[in-house]
């Protein structure tokens, strides 16, 4: 047997209880193996522990499994009596059989040996206070991503060509198509958000999430100036709430972007320690490391204070501090009560301390139960989402792949299916079923960008349409808007264009991607499999379930060549589709019929 | 490249802040990798993340390695200058190289293919609070476990002879020698404890570890009626806060033994249960679920409520509770402030809930910043050491891959390595330098009666004061008791016959065993190997080092031939050792000479 292919351990997304019933649990192992058992039931069967009791669990097979580049995934749900498991496997390859422990392989004549201490895996006990939970309505979503300052720029009050008294004027640049800088700012505000509503109702979108809006210097607001006000160029708190009751009455969440993990240069407390020095009650709120801090403006490689990416005006807020994580709590409250958000989106997420995320969601949660807490992580966020951190994290591991795999043609469709399930065994189920999934987002290129062809751009988004979470695009991405890396993905949003006939088919197919993710259940679902039945190498090919008995079925032919496939089933989505052949970069989404 | 035997993960032991400096970066592959390098840096040296920034990181060759039965394991300590690291590793076979990043194995034309997203592993800050730290003084601990009922009656007053009068009497059985049963209670307490500090002190002990002693029905305390009150059997808070008080003056540690899983069937809210029902205030304290609670007298399979092991006279308390979080922590508190006690030993620390003993952590530790928290748990409890829980667990595996490698003949010595290397792998090297090591305890055989022989019982002694943590001795062991599952092996300590000659010198031998374990740093570090110079396979032979110049040289002959060892080093601890040659059997520790 290859035994270093097989790994399993009692924590993380190996085994957990998925709720205070349902205990998963998953192994993987080499593909030489064939078949596995699992040996399991409660720990005290036998009696007290100790070495003297002989206990044997109920041997059951486990059926379930995804296949990885390298391994076979395993995983199977037990239902604990008494809220206790103790288990062990039993791995069968063509020729042996072999009994693997917490601590290692044993043969069968090992297992038998009178004396020998038998490490079982054990599960001691499903705590309904630590299940992981995240929130329900978060699987129906619909995300549309706004960058405020470039959506859109609306005008208040009765006469509505009566600009906003409150919204500072002076530095404002005419709205207009192609290239943008970081330094200009458009006007785009909150007010323009709320008449954009019906526009995004009727698109099927059933979630915003913002971009910052609170008090910032620059035109991004990732430099938060004042957490607890409205940026003075989007509105003011007044037009966000009313922004957020008419998002809630069309049917569609808000989600906010909160900056903690540093602050703009103008945050009070900041100011403070930079006019008070050490003598400053701040002066721990911060990451400063030279007393008096050198009055200076060059990035901060120097060690002199830790900031974000090095930038001098973006200085790390230090929580590790009670006295800031209380601070933090204390806006997030405000944010729950004075707007009622849906969801918070932690910006530099990874960064900030597991102290602080893990009080803020016993906070929050309490403030409101349902709230969703998204974490900006691009990397493996296990740690994070243990149940008692984030709810869920933006997937760029599931964008890399998806865009790695277009972009790679070596690459063949058992690459695609290794590496989605790659993205789905990396955490529990309950963030699964609520991952934020995109394609691009303000700090990316632009999708349309990535290969300049239509046809791909679509073959993605059927991907992230079809697949478990929750779907996010970013705002333009009905049109298909193009935009390189920062601040090109940023542009204006071009109302006055969408009326044409390309934009007016774009928007067509968008809505018609929507509003599939929201009537087929199997597109939502955590379940799928890749059935290989097609030849093509390049033809990635999955089916997803519901549950029930609804299947759906996803074709991409990302081959060079036109492919003729069984004529089956109502389609939902197609490009390049037509008289049963699906052509090179064709998309094809169909209700399968049950066989 | 075998690439099921490659693993890494930036969670849990495999990568880790050691400190608020260091970060300890481990990496698992099969045995045909033959280098590895490490490509490491600050995650913003290129810019923002996005996808536009070409991030090289320093590349640097990691040397340390374990060997474990599959796998190499390698280690290595980054200091990453700003707090962040994202890294990826380099693997060379004979005739392959793979890097080796977070999404898998990429080929060098892989890692060089423009627009590729490279998917780095990113420890992305290392934040104080969330530093793993475990109080510094267990490493230097040698405890001695006692079971109160049995170690020692002392009567207490100037007499000596006159009875402590709040001591219950009538139902206490002559001291006696040989087997005990459960139902019996022999009177020893508190007050002999005490009366016996200067022979612990004598043999070296540094630290006790009781068994319960707050008021519970049973002779073992693990069915706790009052937490607030120690037993009238075992004396009161004023003789404890003495026998502590005392011990402190000796230099040894006090740790005692915290019943929170369950309780005994007088604990006071649980009575109120039965009387009360559903409407006691204390109904959510327990797991009941059914209402009225049936009066019956058996096991609990039935599910009318959760018990501990299905015995119906120690129901669960429901640690899920916030009130019952708060009752404990003020009963530990209690504890501190009364007894000034060092440890405290969680009993069945697996199955209360992580939320309990999160809380239980920040409380206690606010406290006493150095309290030593130990969980029971016999299994891989990675999840309870990630630093806001226990700071160390009993350790089983240790214990129980010892003996095995004793019982089990076919073993040969690369087994121990294994095993040893498996048991220091599975956990941060804070927790490994504070482990609770035991070869028996009240739950267990002793060791003497595993093999009932002298040789063999010092063989695994030699072991648990050569392996990095603290080793823990229950009380006899140092005559070597017999004694087999409970409750056989709480039997009485035999205090008249401790001066016959075959006790002294088991004695002896244990005084120069914990003599040694104080003396050389070496047999506390957390560095070992196993050079493997010997030819002899049942040979384990292993050197300890102590970080600077010094070296230990573990020999155990564990063949059943006789083998000649080279002459050299001063002979720490040895039995079966007669002029240069190491007998079956035979032990041998010796502080090598640097060569």
């Amino acid at each position: 047997m290859e035994f270093t292919g097989v790994y399993h351990k009692t924590s993380e997304q190996m085994s957990y209880p998925l709720n205070e019933d349902e205990l998963v649990v998953n192994l993987k192992t080499g593909y030489d193996v064939k078949r596995v058992f699992i040996h399991h039931g409660d720990p005290f069967e036998a009696g007290i522990l100790g070495g003297k009791e002989k206990w044997t669990g109920k041997r059951e097979e486990i059926v379930y499994k995804k296949r990885l580049r390298h391994q076979i995934w395993w995983t199977t749900t037990l239902v604990p009596p008494y809220k206790r498991c103790k288990y062990y496997f039993e791995l069968h390859t063509d020729r042996e059989v072999w009994y693997y422990c917490e601590d290692g392989f044993l043969t069968q004549e090992q297992m038998d040996m009178e004396g020998r201490m038998i490490q079982c895996f054990t599960v001691p006990w499903m705590n309904p206070a630590d299940v992981n939970r995240t929130p329900d309505w978060v699987n129906d979503t619909v995300w549309y991503q706004i960058f405020p300052d470039r959506f859109c720029r609306g005008v208040s009050g009765a006469e509505g060509a009566a600009r906003d008294s409150a919204a500072p004027e002076g530095d404002i640049v005419p709205w207009r198509k192609g290239p943008v800088t970081n330094e200009e700012r458009f006007g785009g505000n909150l007010e323009g958000i709320r008449q954009k509503l019906p526009y995004l109702a009727d698109l099927g979108i059933t979630g915003i999430y913002l971009n910052p809006i609170m008090e910032a210097e620059s035109n991004h607001k990732y430099d938060t100036t004042d957490y607890t006000r409205i940026d003075p160029h989007f509105g003011d708190g007044e037009t966000f709430a009313r922004l957020v009751k008419e998002a809630h009455a069309l049917g569609i969440r808000v989600m906010v972007d909160a900056v903690f993990n540093h602050c703009g240069r103008r945050f009070a407390p900041w100011q403070d320690v930079l006019k008070n020095g050490q003598d400053s009650p701040y002066a721990d709120w911060f990451m400063v490391h030279q007393w008096p801090l050198p009055d200076k403006h060059e990035d901060t490689r120097d060690g002199r204070f830790y900031s974000f990416a090095f930038a001098d005006w973006m200085p790390k807020i230090n929580t590790n501090n009670d006295e800031v994580i209380d601070y933090f709590c204390g806006v997030c409250e405000g944010w729950i009560r004075d707007f009622d958000i849906d969801g918070i989106r932690f910006d530099v997420g990874n960064e900030v301390s597991h102290r602080f995320l893990k009080k803020m969601r016993e906070h929050l949660k309490k403030c409101r139960e349902d709230i969703y807490l998204l974490g900006e992580i691009w990397h493996d966020a296990s740690q994070w989402l243990m149940g008692d951190e984030y709810d869920s994290v933006m997937n760029y591991p599931l964008m890399s792949g998806i865009h790695d795999f277009f972009l790679d043609k070596s690459m063949k469709k058992e690459e695609f299916e290794y590496m989605i399930n790659r993205c789905y065994t990396m955490y529990m189920q309950q963030n699964n079923n609520v991952m934020f999934n995109l394609l691009d987002s303000h700090d990316t290129e632009r999708l349309m960008n990535r290969f300049h062809d239509l046809d791909i751009f679509y073959q993605q988004l059927a991907v992230l349409f079809t697949m478990p979470g929750s779907p996010c695009i970013y705002y333009g991405t009905e049109i298909a808007m193009e935009g390189g890396h920062d601040p090109d993905c940023r542009r204006c949003m071009p109302w006055d264009e969408l009326d044409r006939a390309q934009n007016r088919e774009r928007i067509a197919a968008m809505r018609s991607l929507i509003r599939m993710r929201r009537q087929e259940d199997a597109c939502r679902s955590l379940y799928f499999h890749f059935p290989r039945e097609y030849e093509n190498d390049r033809c990635v090919e999955y089916i997803k379930l519901d549950g029930q008995q609804n299947e759906i079925e996803v074709l991409l032919n990302c081959s060079d060549e036109d492919m003729e496939v069984r004529p089956e089933g109502e389609i939902l989505f197609a490009r390049r589709f037509e008289d049963g052949v699906l052509e090179s970069k064709g998309t094809l989404i169909r209700r399968k019929e049950r066989r």
